[in-house]
């Protein structure tokens, strides 16, 4: 007997429960003749989280959260909340922390049909296939002393060994179960937390002697990214280096609004979310596009259930709707979000 | 009678030297029929600073900095001394530092000439015009504590309203001689320092009514300078973030190999370097792009001594050569530093 597993949904905020919605809707489909049995448990967080329950992190949606298998969220924050003290942002650090998210993993990949939606040219980007793994719970995060007073402002970088070691571990295993490159980007001709995390880089690679290595300065790596980000595998980069590369990254595809991610805990339930962010500009519309939210279940369903059958189809839905250009404006549609998710749906049920 | 001005010249590391020769060369034909006269002083410095005088910052070097009218600096660092516990690239922060130069200007300029050079698709990128006004002796780079020890590691990050202050007033300052819009760049939905920033750089927006003011966080930022970057004019940021996208901004002309910077100080005299750096790669070889140099020392002319018609002189053999594709193999030429160099100097005896 297969046991029901819990998925915590924390829908978001403006065009988070929009997606979400797109997301699951595609789930049920593609589960509806298979023994995949799961619960969905709705939990106030973010802007929702401030609105249902006076904070961005309740202390029910963690409770939930660490009982939950998985963890699924859409996108939060926006102007309704930029104003208060404990913005929604606020509970998003706090979760990683929580549940202990110490590694955040986002893939860049150019497939011949998205290349051309890249800004850059197609000789630059064609064959990028990348992952980035960020480490998420400590670094200029969340350092202590951390002080806004009226004439000055303080922040701290910090990391000791264990929380540099674990996530470099995480790096080199991924990197053996691809094609076993490992980048360090970090600063270390300045930062003595850089300095620190190459030392340790360097001492964990050894471990690994099938793993190859290379290192870049951050600035440097803003270029490679551009220039040859094709020549990339795994980059392993500090908290704060990592927001600012993973964006940089996803730019480069061209399809902010397709790309999911992972953070992954020690014991706890992994989260997952699209990279991009809430788009109050467009909330309300029914125009947000839904293949972000849809390839984040997915890669829920693989990472932490191991239901590669399942996510197949809804990937393959999403390959389908991209082929036959049903798709929403940000990528030069016509399309509603419930209209895309319409067709992905019908598509699934027509191919089993 | 016009005074002798004093350049301090810091010739640098592996293609330091070559390219500095270049420049000097060029400015020494486009000031032969000029009044301008200027005396060059040699100071050890990075690199060859250790060599010759045992620091990459000898105390005479400073003491001779402080008294001239600018320093031009070439490319410092590199392998032969990076294990050394004094780096040539803390000689730069400490003459950043010393002459207190704490407001860096970077420029990203996409002419049509250059346009195809770019990663980018000239759609994007057509138009570009902007300037990056970097904060340079604080922030990340400076603050203390920083710790380095077995099983840990800290940096800090602190920001004062003085520095905070004076970095906006440049940048706003600019800004009014530009297109009156300035990006203020920073991380405030985390870092205690960067709200910090963005409230200073609203209250000093309040001064400068007839400017714009928009904000981006740094991982948004790297988005928008690849998708939109023609939409900027002048970008304010602290140093580690300017860093960081300073050199995305140069990477998305193509042509990093051409690009000048300014450092500013308070009183004492500017710094001046091409933003690449030394290129250990194929120093000795002859083929360093001399481009970068010549536009650094065109910047200097410019910037300290007002002399625009040499500049133009000097700028004019640039376009020269690079729409004759007399250029180095990075630019798909064929030509040596020297034989681009005798080009210049040709063309601009021939112009007179
Ligand atoms: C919303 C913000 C706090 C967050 C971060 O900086 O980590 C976001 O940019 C991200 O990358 O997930
Ligand atoms: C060499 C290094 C210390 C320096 C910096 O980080 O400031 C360089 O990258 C630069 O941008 O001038």
């Amino acid at each position: 007997m297969t046991s029901v597993k819990k998925i915590v949904v924390l829908k978001g905020d403006y065009i988070g429960p929009e997606i979400m919605t797109a997301g699951l809707a595609v789930l049920e489909a593609a589960t509806r003749n298979e023994t995949f049995a799961y619960e969905l448990i709705d939990a106030p967080f973010g802007g929702d989280g401030i609105d249902r329950a006076g904070d961005p992190l309740p202390q029910s949606t963690i409770n939930i959260a660490k009982q939950a298998d998985a963890v699924l969220l859409s996108a939060i924050g926006g102007p309704k909340w930029d104003n208060m003290s404990r913005r929604p942002e606020q509970g998003l650090l706090e979760i990683r922390s929580q549940l202990n998210l110490f590694a955040n993993i986002r893939p860049t990949k150019v497939t011949s049909v998205q290349i051309d939606r890249s800004p850059l040219k197609p000789e630059y980007v064609k064959n990028t296939d990348f992952v980035i793994v960020r480490e998420l719970t400590s670094g200029a995060y969340f350092g202590k002393p951390r002080k806004l007073e009226e004439h000055q402002a303080i922040d701290t970088i910090y990391y000791n060994e264990q929380e540099v070691t674990r996530i470099m571990h995480q790096g080199f295993k991924l990197a053996q179960k691809r094609h076993k490159h490992v980048t360090i980007v970090d600063k270390s001709n300045v930062l003595a937390t850089s300095k620190f995390w190459r030392k340790i880089a360097n001492e964990v690679g050894k471990n690994y002697p099938d793993v190859a290595i290379d290192y870049y300065y951050v600035d440097a790596m803003t270029m490679a990214i551009m220039s040859k980000p094709a020549t990339f595998d795994v980059v392993i980069t500090p908290n704060l280096f990592g927001d600012i590369l993973s964006d940089e990254a996803a730019q480069i595809t061209g399809s902010i609004g397709q790309i999911p991610s992972m953070s992954i805990g020690e014991n706890g339930p992994n989260l997952y979310e699209p990279i991009h962010g809430s788009a109050p500009d467009i909330a309300g519309q029914g125009i947000a596009n839904p293949i972000s939210m849809v390839n984040t279940v997915a890669m829920m369903l693989i990472e932490s259930f191991d239901e590669k059958r399942i996510a197949a189809k809804m990937i393959a839905s999403v390959d389908y709707i991209i082929k036959n250009h049903y798709v929403t404006p940000d990528m030069g549609g016509v399309m509603t979000t419930d209209e895309v998710t319409q067709k992905m749906i019908a598509y699934i049920k027509k191919h089993e």
